[in-house]
C-alpha cells in the first residue's frame, strides 16, 4: 500500500469517528449512514460498464434494539482497522474476528459470536467510507500464478516472470502495491483452468508470444482481478479472457469484465470493461471439429415443464444481463442453450496437445476474434 | 524430469507392451495382474512409517465381458503416456481424457464415456507397473505456495524463493525436476492455511529463522507432498508441520506422514514420515490462554445415544490409526473428544498478530515441543 492511499483510508475512518461524536455530543441519537446493497439498488452503468450502488441508503443507529449490536460492531472493526493500517500491517478477516472477538466487561456477552457476524459488518464497513478491504489492510485468500515478461517489484524484491520455469509467481490478496518496473508485453492472457496454463507455459506461449499468463483457478479472487485491471489501467495491456465455454465460464468473465451483484460497490477497483472474451465460444465446435468433445448441458431446457433449470437457466439468466445485451453474445447465449452443450478448453487437446498454443489463440488474437 | 526417470518408465510401459504380445502369440488369453487396492490391502509399514499396499493381486483379461473395455482403456492410457514420456510433455487427466475420447471405428462405442472412466485406469496403469502418474507425465492441480532461503533451478531459471516479496513462488503438480541450487534453511515449515503463511511472511518469519515456509492452502496437493518429501531426502531438513487443532487438520497432517488409505501405493514416494507436528494442540488451549477462542467440535459426542458423529467420529477413528499409536497422539485425540472443542491456528491472533512468529513458534521449534 502506498502511504498517501493509506492516509486517505485512516482520513476516512477518523472522520465516520468525529460524526458519530459529533452526534453524541449534540444529544443525538449515534448513528451511520450506508448505501443498501440489496439488488434493487445495483444499477449497470452503461457508461463504465460495470455494476454499480445506487442512490438508495439506510441509517443504523446505537439507541435501537435490533442496531445497537451491529453498531458496536462497526466502530469495533473500524477501530482495529485504522490501528492495522497505522501498524503497516495485514490481517485476514478470519484473524479480525478473533482479534475483536472478546467478552463485554461486566455483561455475559460476546463481541462477535463468530464469523459470520463480522463479514458483512466488514461490508458495511467498507461501502460507508467507501473503501475497500483491501484499503482496510483486510486480505482474502491467495489464489493464481503468473507468468510473462514482466518484472514486478514486490516488497522491494524485483521479479522477473519470466524467469520463474514452470512454477510462476503467486498472486497475493493485495497487489496495489506492486510496481510494474518494466515490461515486454503484448497483452494479458487470462485463463480459467490452472491445467490449461501448465499447457501454455510448457508449450512456452508466454515467451513466443509477449503475454503476461494469469491463472484464475476458478472464480478469480480479489487479487487476481484487482491485478488485471491494475494491468489494465497501469499499463494500458489489452486483456483477453480464456475460459471453458459455458455458463461458469462466461460468469466469470462477466465478473472480471463487469462486476457481481453481491459486491456492486467495488466494481470500479476490481473490474475491467475492456477485456474481451476470446475463447471458448459456441462457433468454435464446428471450426475445430470438436463436437465429439462437448458435453451436455446440466438441467433441463427452456422448452420442457417447469422451465429451464440449471445450466439452461444460467444461460439464458445471463441473456438478459445488460452488458451482454450486444447481440453478438445474445447469438452466443441462444446458440448456447439450442445445442444444450458445452465445451471445455482442454477439449482443444482433442485436436492435439500443442494446437492451442500454436494455432488456436494465436489465430483469434491475430484476427481479432473476440466477443466484447 | 529426469531422463534416466523417464527411460525407465519407458522401459516398464514396454515391458507391460511385450508381456501381452507374448500372451497374444502363445494363444493365451491376454491379462494384465494388478495388486488389489481395497482397504483390506492395505498395511501400514511400521519400519517405514508408511502405509503401503499388500499383496494380493487379480488379473484383468481382455476376453472377458465384464473386463474387456477396461483392458482396452489400460492399453490405450499406456500408449499415450508413452508419447507423452517420448515427447518430454505434460498433460493433466482432463486432457489426456480428450486425446483418447474416439468412436472406435465400425462400433457405435465411444473408448471413454466420460473422465470417471479414465481416471480410475490411471491409477490401475501407476500400481500395475508401478509407476506414479506424474512418472508418467500426468499431472493434477498446481496449488500452494513457498517462501525461504532456497535457490531453486526450475526449467533452467534459478529462483531465489527469498526474493519473492509477498507473492511467493507458485507449486507446480510436477517437482521432481526441482534443482536445489543452495539454501541457507534450518527447517522446513509447512502450513494449512495461506492466511496464516501471509501472517509469518509479513512478519518477516522466514528470514528470521531461517525457515522455507510452504502454504498447503487445506490437504495439500500431490505436488507439495512430493516436495516436501524432496525437501527432507535431498537436504535432510527437519520437517514441522503446522495446522489448526482439529481432526481435518490432524488428517492433513496424517496424509503428509503416513499417506492415504486410497493411494497407499504412492506413499514411498509421496509421504515423509520423519515430519513431525509443531501445532496446533489441545495443549495450547491453557498455555496460551485460548479457552475463549476455541469452537465447538461438529457431531455427538461419544456417551450420545447411536455413538459419536461427525468431528468427535474422526477424532475417534484417528485414535485407531496405527501411527498414531505413540501414547501423545492417544493423549491428544482424547483431550480433543473430552473438552468437545477445536482449535484454529488464527486464534492465535487473540493474543497479537505477531504472537504467533514472535513467541509461539519459536519457542515451540526451540524447546523441540512436537507430537511424533
Amino acid at each position: 500500500m502506498e502511504l498517501e492511499e493509506d492516509k486517505e483510508t485512516i482520513e476516512k475512518l477518523e472522520e465516520l469517528g468525529r460524526m458519530v461524536q459529533n452526534q453524541i455530543e449534540e444529544g443525538e441519537n449515534p448513528h451511520i449512514e450506508k448505501p443498501v446493497r440489496s439488488r434493487s439498488n445495483v444499477e449497470y452503468d452503461e457508461e463504465e460498464g460495470v455494476l454499480t450502488l445506487g442512490d438508495s441508503t439506510s441509517k443504523r443507529y446505537f439507541m435501537n434494539i435490533g442496531h445497537a449490536r451491529k453498531f458496536m460492531q462497526t466502530m469495533l472493526i473500524a477501530s482495529k482497522t485504522k490501528e492495522l493500517i497505522q501498524e503497516g500491517r495485514t490481517a485476514s478477516i478470519r484473524e479480525l474476528y478473533y482479534q475483536l472477538k472478546h467478552t463485554i466487561p461486566g455483561l455475559d456477552e460476546n463481541t462477535l459470536r463468530d464469523q459470520d457476524e463480522s463479514d458483512p459488518v466488514i461490508v458495511d464497513l467498507e461501502t460507508t467510507i467507501n473503501a475497500l478491504r483491501e484499503q482496510l489492510h483486510l486480505i482474502t485468500e491467495r489464489k493464481g500464478a503468473l507468468f510473462g515478461p514482466i518484472t514486478i517489484r514486490d516488497q522491494g524484491d524485483e521479479i522477473n516472470c519470466l524467469e520463474l520455469g514452470k512454477s510462476g509467481l503467486g498472486i497475493p490478496a493485495i497487489v496495489d502495491d506492486y510496481e510494474f518496473v518494466e515490461h515486454d508485453a503484448d497483452y494479458v492472457l487470462v485463463v480459467e483452468t490452472g491445467a490449461m496454463v501448465n499447457r501454455l507455459v510448457e508449450e512456452d506461449y508466454h515467451k513466443e508470444n509477449d503475454a503476461i499468463i494469469v491463472a484464475t483457478q476458478g472464480q478469480p479472487s480479489r487479487g487476481i482481478r484487482r491485478l488485471v485491471k491494475l494491468f489494465q489501467t497501469r499499463l494500458d495491456l489489452p486483456i483477453y479472457v480464456f475460459t471453458d465455454g459455458d455458463p461458469w465460464g462466461y460468469y466469470i468473465y462477466s465478473v472480471l469484465k463487469a462486476g457481481s451483484m453481491n459486491l456492486a460497490f467495488e466494481s470500479s477497483r476490481l473490474s475491467t470493461p475492456e477485456a474481451n472474451l476470446v475463447g471458448m465460444t459456441m462457433e468454435d465446435i464446428n471450426e475445430y471439429d470438436l463436437d465429439n468433445v462437448t458435453e451436455q448441458l446440466k438441467g433441463k431446457g427452456p422448452d420442457t415443464s417447469g422451465g429451464p433449470t440449471k445450466d439452461f437457466k444460467r444461460a439464458l439468466d445471463m441473456k438478459d444481463y445488460d452488458w451482454f445485451a450486444d447481440e453478438r453474445w445474445q447469438k452466443q447465449l441462444q446458440l448456447m442453450v439450442d445445442k444444450g452443450v458445452r465445451i471445455e478448453q482442454q477439449a482443444l487437446a482433442s485436436q492435439s496437445l500443442e494446437f492451442v498454443a500454436n494455432e488456436y489463440l494465436p489465430e483469434k488474437i491475430e484476427q481479432g476474434d473476440f466477443l466484447p
